[in-house]
């Protein structure tokens, strides 16, 4: 049997280089008697890359090959791969993809393709890089009700993070090494703004409880705005920061799903996840919490998930993966203003006596927090659980300070 | 179709009740159409219970019951399990199990059966109760060559080392407590003695690298002598003794496999997982290190692992999964004496410069190790990597001191 890859980047020859590396091991785990790469579809060309010779342009020879069975897709964004994987399924090709943003807009749409057409749609390097965690929640926890999913998806930010708790960096030069090392784009808006680990959390919840959550109905903070006082406060407070995407099923049918920096305390298996690492916590009733811990995102960590996905469809040629993943309606991810979750709130003030007796009356008897050489007029504290609602409204009734900072406060 | 429990124990009624629990969810992830509770196998009656009527005591009644086409096995022990399970895949019926014992002593002889039967012999709960390790490590991470498995794999050991570690309890007391919670038997040697995790151990060397591996051939040491005086120079050294079962593929084509406690730092994944948790590190070529955490044993966690194979064997009655696990000659497991590691060794002497000036000459540059209130002529240290056979003979030549303890020290 046949591959193909479609897009010659990082994740895409990596692919190339294991299908080769692990050839053997690879085909008979594939149950086939032999596995071959036919085509590598870039518009850009490769000299003297070892695999130049199978490099296409023309993306009809795929399409119209009918010895390639499987179709690698690590082009990323969404157009054209949306058209490309489309066109594939249709013609019968099993599709492995590493794009989460092409999963998370159009995964519901793709795997009924798959469905109708009997192939497979298969992404688990789309969440996690090289972590198994699509197979483990489709298969493996099958007998649980997952109730709720949380992870540190995005290993971008958690480097940032990682150097603001650890070495006192500020964000803007932990930003500007991880742009050094290649951990981050020169516009890196899609990791420090959320919404990379917001395509993540979208497409975790929908294999979790089966309906397609839409990156913009879910509500993404990212870290921008995150200080070394506030890292100086979450460890008076016995935890660190950490940019947190979680969904979790809601009795009224509905999901709640969120991006946003949140204080995790020390002794969760979260909290020590540090640099580039991700992990994935997924509750279940049966099972209590479990934990999936790796590397993220790289060139080989990802490429291992993409061929698994391969071995995969080559063993399952007449018989899909069973995802049920099926659309939403509107309305499906509740109002995140309806979330209770305690909160960390910073402020200043000119007159602390009559702020904290406003905060007291507004919150009741809360938590203080301090921190060493905080600046005249300083404060901070931790709410009991309220509403996101109830909130807002109560901090537009403290007149006495200048709330700089509100960060949510998680149970993980 | 018809499912039938072997063992009406803690793990078999959590099977049962969780059958019914999701039942709905299970027949449809199952892609059947309907999936039945038919038996329970067990010598004893249980008056009252909600599943009394289904218990019988004649397992012919099972294996002469063409409709029974997915059987549980969670007896325990290798007899009559071995004998019971093999009869029933003989019989063309899918076993899924989760029996560490039987799978580790018989696991290659039952796949065998299987493989000719053309049914599945699945055992994902037999290693981390609920954790899902077997099917990733079979599955997801079949494009990586694994190198290196290592985990902690006993949830009693693991409490009673968190005790020792966060109360300063002594390991008797600490034993004291988890007998008294239910986490420890009354004779709990199978757990402090490492032979539960050395079974465990041998499943996952097995899979990830193709040859059983005997309980009997593993070089395996508890915890019992491991002392307060120990857990406090780990805390110097910066790190934590863990009960570790690991195993590594050799250059020669053999593997080293262990279990013994060890030294861990603090910065691993490894060094958080507290009281009755398990964590399982897998170390690929091209993945890294990937960490997969969750309550290693317990009722429902564990009956949630069956009930994902039950659903797995019924997706697939037509085609069974592929595990290449073979026999292994003797001698397959290396000699553990040639393992090279570091060590920390404490010792009493009477004349402390001179047995620092021989451990000087013995082992180099040495790192010594201090805590607090050491009694008098008390000393510790971590050496370089040297091979246990070399340590052995370095050691007998310490004539000036006598050696309390020696555990090695790992790079997890």
């Amino acid at each position: 049997m046949y591959v193909a890859i479609m897009g010659y980047g990082v994740v895409g020859s990596g692919v190339a280089s294991l299908l080769e590396k692990n050839h053997e091991h690879i085909v008979k785990k594939s149950m086939q008697s032999e596995m071959e790469l036919k085509y590598i579809l870039d518009r850009r060309t490769f000299p003297g890359d070892p695999y130049e010779h199978l490099v296409i342009s023309d993306f009809s020879k795929i399409l119209e090959d009918d010895g390639v069975k499987i179709v690698v897709e690590t082009m990323g964004g969404v157009h054209p791969a949306y058209e490309y994987v489309s066109a594939c399924l249709n013609a019968g090709k099993s599709v492995v993809t590493s794009n989460k943003e092409l999963v998370a807009t159009k995964g519901c749409e793709l795997l009924r393709i798959a469905d109708e057409k009997n192939v497979n749609f298969l992404f688990e390097a789309s969440v996690g890089g090289g972590i198994p965690i699509i197979r483990p929640i489709s298969q493996c926890l099958a007998a649980n009700d997952i109730d709720e999913i949380a992870g540190i998806l995005n290993g971008t930010t958690n480097f940032i993070l990682t150097k603001m708790i650890s070495d006192g960096m500020t964000f803007e030069d932990a930003l500007f090494l991880a742009q050094k090392n290649g951990y981050a784009e020169r516009d890196p808006s899609a990791d420090v703004d959320g919404f990379d680990a917001c395509r993540k959390i979208c497409i975790l919840a929908a294999l979790c409880f089966g309906k397609h959550v839409y990156p913009d109905c879910v509500h993404t903070e990212g870290i921008r705005k995150i200080t070394l006082a506030d890292v100086e406060y979450a460890r008076s407070w016995g935890g660190v920061i950490k940019l947190i995407a979680s969904a979790k099923k809601l009795d009224n049918g509905k999901v709640s799903v969120m991006v946003s920096p949140a204080f995790i305390q020390n002794h969760s298996q979260l909290a020590t996840v540090d640099d580039v690492f991700n992990a994935i916590l997924v509750r279940g009733d049966a099972i209590g919490d479990v934990v999936f811990y790796g590397k993220g995102a790289g060139k080989m960590p990802t490429a291992s998930a993409v061929v698994a996905d391969v071995i995969d469809c080559a063993k399952h040629m007449e018989r899909k993966k069973f995802f049920g993943w099926q659309d939403s309606e509107p309305g499906y991810v509740a109002d995140y203003l309806d979330n209770i979750t305690s909160f960390y709130i910073r402020g200043t003030t000119q007159n602390a006596a009559a702020a904290i007796a406003r905060i007291n009356s507004l919150f009741g008897d809360v938590q203080m927090l301090t921190r060493a050489n905080a600046p005249e007029g300083e404060f901070a504290f931790a709410t009991d659980p309220l509403s996101e609602r109830e909130l807002d409204k109560k901090l537009a009734l403290i007149e006495e300070a200048e709330i700089a900072s509100v960060i949510r406060i998680t149970d993980y």
